[in-house]
């Protein structure tokens, strides 16, 4: 397919590379920042612009790699007519395309991208369609770059969002939290890179509640009582310890066939 | 060395495998569940028993892998004059051995092991000894099952506890209530497999506070009110959902120089 990219951040960058790399021709890259569009431009050999006036008028996808803020307004900047556009958000409704073509739709990347990886992960897309054909043309599209595609409505894919934001996102903010914790307490907090990717393999293997381990769920109170003392100095910490804690007594209270 | 094992469960057998494939002599298990020590005595080609008053005298090295409240009473039951004792314990001082042994110390594996895993994770293993000897017996013998040991004393081990606590079984807290919530709404939480694993693999390569994405470190208003309001059936998540995503944002906002 002949593809202009619209973006030239993270997304715009691994999804670019997956596309060229499946054989499409990628005609265009657009990005307000001619510099960031130069750089995208030189990695996937196409042309740039800075101006959404002189986007490429062939394309045959339109990729729209953009914050959830720019694609709000995206209507007033850019008319498709029948063109294909689609958008790599998780909480942004397809209909923003509404008023920018006739046939428009959702690719959107289940996984964290950064455009510096040198080894891409693996990447379930979660697709919609304004109709049948266009829901056909993205699913055809992006089985050339993912084995996993799986159709997914405005509802159902900001389902997903919230579930990769909370298995994610927070679990990455408890690795940020524990790295600070050790630096401050002067213990090696890179001892425990073999544990957390230990307990993140296994999710594939196993469902998660049956793997819950530590105090909480053993309701090991003098455990927990020298790790909240430890964590006086850290208020923050020290309520999400008590929080999580209660959650994980609760969880496993409530379905305790799952342990 | 010749090691005896107090203990059958997940500990014993990962850390007896190990100790056996290193070349030791496993002279017995002990535990006081009879049948338990028939699995792992077949498992480790050694005579088992149930009984304290049993356990073999000709050892060189008494592994100790009970819960810790069984730890905190051992003294009660054996008394090992001046053979090595250590337990594997992450939050229990390493002087719970003072009534049991002249020279004890701690062997404590820095992972989550199951027994029945087919492939050993690598193990980082935190170690103390109550005098130089002790110390240098059990970081020589730790050094034939793992690359990674580290002294850490009480303290430092229950400071790296605690962090392993929050990166981990909070992090698997989270992906249970995450799944716990797709399969509520009806989608499929096996997408998220590969971004749980690339987020974690991550940690390996960068410090975790250099890769928070997501919308509360973006300060994204209206997809966290989308969230907020998806998530109101889920009053516990809910809560989590709010209090890690403040603790995001308060994190960046007193370290900007780390996003």
């Amino acid at each position: 397919m002949k593809v202009v990219i619209i973006g030239s951040g993270n997304v715009a960058t691994v999804l670019g590379k997956k596309i060229l790399a499946a054989g499409h021709e990628i005609l265009q890259v657009m990005s307000p920042n001619l510099a960031h569009a130069r750089t995208l431009g030189d990695i996937l050999f196409c042309e740039v612009t800075n101006d959404f006036n002189n986007v490429h008028a062939g394309g045959e996808l339109y990729l729209f790699a953009l914050s959830d803020f720019a694609l709000e307004g995206i209507h007033e900047k850019i008319s498709l007519f029948h063109s294909l556009a689609v958008h790599t958000a998780g909480s942004v409704s397809k209909s923003v395309f509404k008023k920018v073509s006739t046939n428009y739709g959702v690719l959107y990347p289940l996984q964290s991208l950064r455009a510096n990886t040198e080894i891409l992960p693996e990447i379930p897309f979660l697709i919609d369609g304004n109709n049948p054909e266009s829901l056909l043309q993205i699913q055809t599209f992006a089985h050339t770059i993912s084995d996993r595609v799986e159709h997914a409505d405005d509802l159902q894919r900001l389902k997903l969002h919230v579930a990769a934001v909370i298995s994610s996102n927070f679990a990455n903010h408890l690795y940020a939290l524990a790295e600070e914790f050790c630096e401050a307490e002067k213990v090696d907090f890179n001892l425990l890179h073999p544990l957390i990717l230990e307990t993140a393999s296994r999710v594939t293997d196993y469902s998660p509640k049956t793997l819950q381990t530590g105090p909480a769920i053993r309701n090991d109170v003098p455990t927990m009582r020298k790790h909240s003392k430890l964590l006086k100095p850290y208020p923050v910490l020290r309520r999400i310890y008590n929080q999580i804690s209660e959650s994980i007594h609760d969880f496993y209270k409530s379905n305790p066939n799952s342990y």
